[in-house]
């Protein structure tokens, strides 16, 4: 039986896919695959997605250099979730972060804070591509 | 300024929530909140979500008695996805799994495997409905 069998892709053929850092099992980010880019990934073994704002299939880091290693790839009881392992190259967040999740709800449960300071100045990034 | 000004939810007025087990750093599913479920969800400090095959609000546990404590909310830098951090009680998943993340693709890119035993049978889970 073949993950295609499984897996559930939404009205635009997309699928979310986590991603999540295996070594220190930080979640860093979110984003959709659709099944070419679910292959690329298998074959390349880099994270692929399609931007849903773009309308275009793209390789994580293919500017900043901030690519990922993909470790392993699951899928959730109702096969509509990705969970991908990887192994990251520098912040995955193109604000320099190292997550994408860098602000957390207060106790007041309406204002936030940012949990951590960034890796690199997004300049940084932005500047590579 | 309030969460509610970053956060940006879908043409259905949803967003993805990623639930992370704080203590293992285990990422144990994604569901989908809407405005009311995050504030429920803050104020009774138990995740609660919207089911968009139900079309039904839903506590997680209300049924099963696996409940999700939440520790900390995130959210990412395009604030369009969160990410819980919880305390869970027994299995994630319906299918009695710890986590609704229990297969993963094969080296050949197509086939897949059940990566864990699972906690729980449905039955059990289920006969608690």
């Amino acid at each position: 039986m073949s993950i295609y069998d499984e897996l559930k892709f939404n009205d635009d053929g997309l699928i979310p896919a986590i991603i999540q850092e295996q070594s220190t099992r930080r979640v860093l980010m979110m984003a959709w695959m659709n099944r070419a880019s679910i292959e690329k990934t298998i074959a390349s073994g880099k994270t692929h997605f399609w931007s849903r704002s773009r309308q275009k299939f793209w390789m994580k880091g293919e500017t900043s250099g901030h690519t990922q290693t993909v470790k392993d790839i699951a899928f959730d009881c109702d096969g509509d979730t990705l969970l991908v392992q990887v192994e990251q190259t520098g912040a995955a967040c193109h604000e320099g972060y190292k997550s994408c999740f860098f602000r957390s709800v207060e106790p007041d449960g309406k204002s936030f804070r940012t949990t951590e300071p960034p890796l690199e100045m997004p300049e940084e990034i932005n500047g590579k591509k």
